[in-house]
């Protein structure tokens, strides 16, 4: 095994250097400087340089070649390091150095220049750039497909959620296509005939949510032995499974977005900490892709946090902490707070039941975009059209409509799709839960997330990368992902 | 110029990891969980070992002997750039793997030892790890002496003070162990004479403090668009030039300490913002050596901030943020706090009079130690020794005495020497740029430091590496490092 474990050494510096981009990335959008950006990005460049240059050494190449030869002595953990460390150096060596270069520079430039597009609503500022860039994704899925054997589009997918291909995607999406329009229609029916919900007043304070929020994620399971909690523009997760890093934003007067917000950064974490520990530093010991971490943000936040059984609980403690009396803080009114369905403009407001819909159309138009049925310029006619199918809303500029997210513009094409693959799995995984432990639920009543912890461990978090995503699931729901458990959960929350 | 270009590449890149490592350590001192101890230490060490192995990387030496050849089309900074860059090479070629690897973990090792023996007052505990340690750092100081042709503990020295050399140091110390105790005596005795200074009542509270501390960090120079003020259990400076992170510690109810420790960091944080942003990433624009850096933060705490002129600026503003009142806040009863001098035992509580003392003390000893002149054992006994000769104090135990400071226990010596060069240079550059301008005095008693920093740009910030200590002070003062200055300074402060 001496050419494994020398892969084991290698891929664990690689996780190191990756630890500390994590806490770079950290510090950028919560405590550095504004002055630091230019010193930042060129310490960040090199540490990437770095990593790539150690994958593609062809050292690593020879020696996954010579590892071939031990698979025999291997254990079943080891095989499955061996097969993410494959993985991953197949990914490395797909692209050309200078194809590597050149995307790093023009998604830099074009993702400058989207900031100011965006803030002066000009969607032809950036046209030119994000097609430039588009071209070079191309070039890149081009690339990876011949490397992987996939079409183009699976191969950008198989970066952000390994295992995962189009064609499955297009089945679950095509359920939800058949009934989501439908459902969003019934439950905004029936929303718009209840009176509106009783205004909120107590001292909803920034520090009053600060404590509640620290108070709730202590409630569900995190450690800040091992973990902070901060401030950034947007909120987001990182860090190393010790050290896990979560950000929210706080609005004074409304602790609605903060709060939830907590939640779902938390449902990350807990992901992120509950790995096996023996594997910290090995592939196999990462977290599985983006369809498994987003349905422990989603299973956190949305299945568990916003269900009846929590709001219960919860709402004695916001009624406290906020100073508030009076109906308005009956466990009935909050709901009606944390349960509003409204079809609108944008992704990152939108409630659980709409969502899907803002993602069917980032699938449609990024699979056009890259295999070349979509020109950028058609771009916000496309987007237009698809808001006004998909959930009857007219778009009034881009800065809504095509420019609301970075990902495109920062050379992300291939990720939207796990945002819903990930909700789908939440409830499909909150389902399974539930009948396999009948004390998952009055735990939740009660504060206590530990039988709901006691079973994503084995089932999800301690798995990390050992299975592919389609295994876990299977493996964990007894069936593969798909859409019933959403809709009979959408159905019984908004529609019972 | 091809070598060279190339070279400058590789210590661009040697230089952004640098920058990653001070983003690491402060985000120890300041930010971390306690949990994610382990996973910064893998981090921090695959960063040293990349950073160590493009350094001794063959390619490093055989461009730096190419680059030999293009000498004549270099220019001055160039030149010095170049110097610089064989220096670094020369230092981390000269000791073999297997002993940074063993001094690595030998370090942290005993430093862990020792926090547990200084917190138990155990010097017998720690004994054993320092032996071994000190065995080490006699090694390393042998291979570095043989391949910089030095002397071991002036191999050493070169480390942390490029250039200077124990003969130097001889000199200097010399003339300081010939006049200071008998100046101490008379600071001493004069103000027992006087009577007790005026309690200064009013709310001294964390939140005052900050609030000052960020204020007089403006009034000298401190842009925060560029660096930071935090809280850290141990004061220190980190980051780089366009982001530079500073820390204190408060304590409620006394702001002594942590005013001057804002104005002590924010010295050398003025000196890391001012080297050339031309050379930002390479060898010649980083700080000179310990002996400048600790000069520029002992110049505007020492010598601008507890001057007469300083102290009657800022008594409004403090009685003011502290809502003093009475006689307590008058610029000569404030004095009295920041010129109190007298005879203790720990070294970074000391005053400005006796602090060269605890180095006198440890400069003989780190050398004995060293060539083996003095064998761990015998430590604690020459400690007590030489406190009694030095400043006639007992010590009462070891926790106080040869274990109070980190430096040893992490395998550093010939570092000391450097806090006494840095304050005598900081008197002789103080006294040279009040000569060179007459606005410097009246500028700090109306809160304006701009005369002040006018001189140091040019004089000592914008060199950076480019001439040796030794040169910049000479040339910036018109004379050798010497001890006049800080003579003529102590008994103008003290005794006049």
């Amino acid at each position: 095994m001496e050419a494994y474990r020398a892969l084991e050494k290698r891929f664990e510096r690689l996780s190191h250097l990756e630890g500390v981009s994590q806490v770079l990335h950290w510090d950028r959008a919560v405590m550095m400087p504004p002055g630091g950006a230019t010193a930042r990005a060129g310490q960040q460049a090199t540490l990437d340089v770095l990593a790539h240059e150690i994958l593609v050494d062809p050292t690593t190449g020879d020696l996954l070649n010579e590892a071939e030869g031990e698979a025999a002595s291997l254990d079943s953990w080891q095989a499955a390091n061996f097969v993410e460390m494959r993985r991953r150096w197949r990914h490395a060596t797909a692209l050309p150095a200078d194809l590597v270069e050149a995307l790093t520079l023009k998604s830099a430039a074009c993702e400058m220049a989207w900031r100011e597009a965006r803030a002066q609503n000009r969607f032809a500022d950036v046209a030119p750039l994000l097609t430039d860039l588009l071209a070079l994704v191309r070039e890149k899925a081009q690339a990876k497909a011949a490397a992987l054997g996939l079409g183009p589009y699976d191969a950008l997918l198989d970066s952000y959620d390994p295992g995962t291909r189009s064609a499955d995607v297009d089945r679950i999406f095509g359920e939800l296509r058949s009934f989501l329009p439908g459902l969003i229609d019934r439950v905004v029916a029936r929303q718009a005939a209840l009176p509106v919900p009783l205004p909120l007043d107590g001292r909803i304070t920034v520090p009053a949510q600060r404590k509640l929020a620290r108070k709730l994620m202590k409630t569900v399971g995190f450690d800040t032995q091992f973990g902070r909690l901060d401030v950034s523009h947007h909120p987001f997760t990182c860090g190393v499974p010790d050290d896990v890093r979560i950000t929210t934003r706080y609005t004074a007067g409304d602790f609605t977005e903060s709060l939830m917000g907590v939640l779902h950064e938390t449902g990350h974490a807990l992901y992120e900490r509950g790995r096996p520990a023996a594997w910290k530093n090995q592939p196999v010991g990462e977290a599985r892709g983006m369809t498994i971490h987003e349905s422990q943000s989603l299973l956190l936040e949305m299945q568990a946090c916003r269900s009846r059984e929590f709001v219960r609980f919860v709402s004695p403690l916001m009624r406290e902490v906020f100073q508030g009396a009076g109906d308005a803080w009956s466990p009935a009114n909050l709901e009606r707070y944390y349960l509003k369905v409204e079809r609108s403009l944008i992704r990152v407001e939108a409630d659980e039941v709409t969502y899907p819909a803002h993602i069917l159309l980032r699938y449609d138009l990024e699979r056009a975009l890259v295999t070349g049925g979509l020109q950028v310029t058609d771009l916000p006619g496309a987007w237009a059209d698809g808001m006004k199918a998909l959930l009857g809303v007219y778009v009034p500029g881009d800065a809504l409509g095509c420019m609301q997210d970075i990902h495109w513009f920062g050379g992300d094409f291939g990720y939207f799709p796990t945002y819903t693959l990930g909700a789908l799995a939440a409830a499909q995984l909150f389902q399974a839960a539930i009948r396999a432990d009948g004390d998952v639920l009055p735990g939740i009543a009660r504060g206590d997330f530990r039988p709901l912890l006691a079973w994503l461990g084995p089932n999800v978090h301690s798995v990390a990368s050992r299975h592919s995503t389609q295994d876990i699931l299977h493996n964990a729901t007894g069936a593969p992902l798909g859409t019933a458990a959403f809709r009979a959960h959408v159905e019984a929350r908004y529609l019972s």
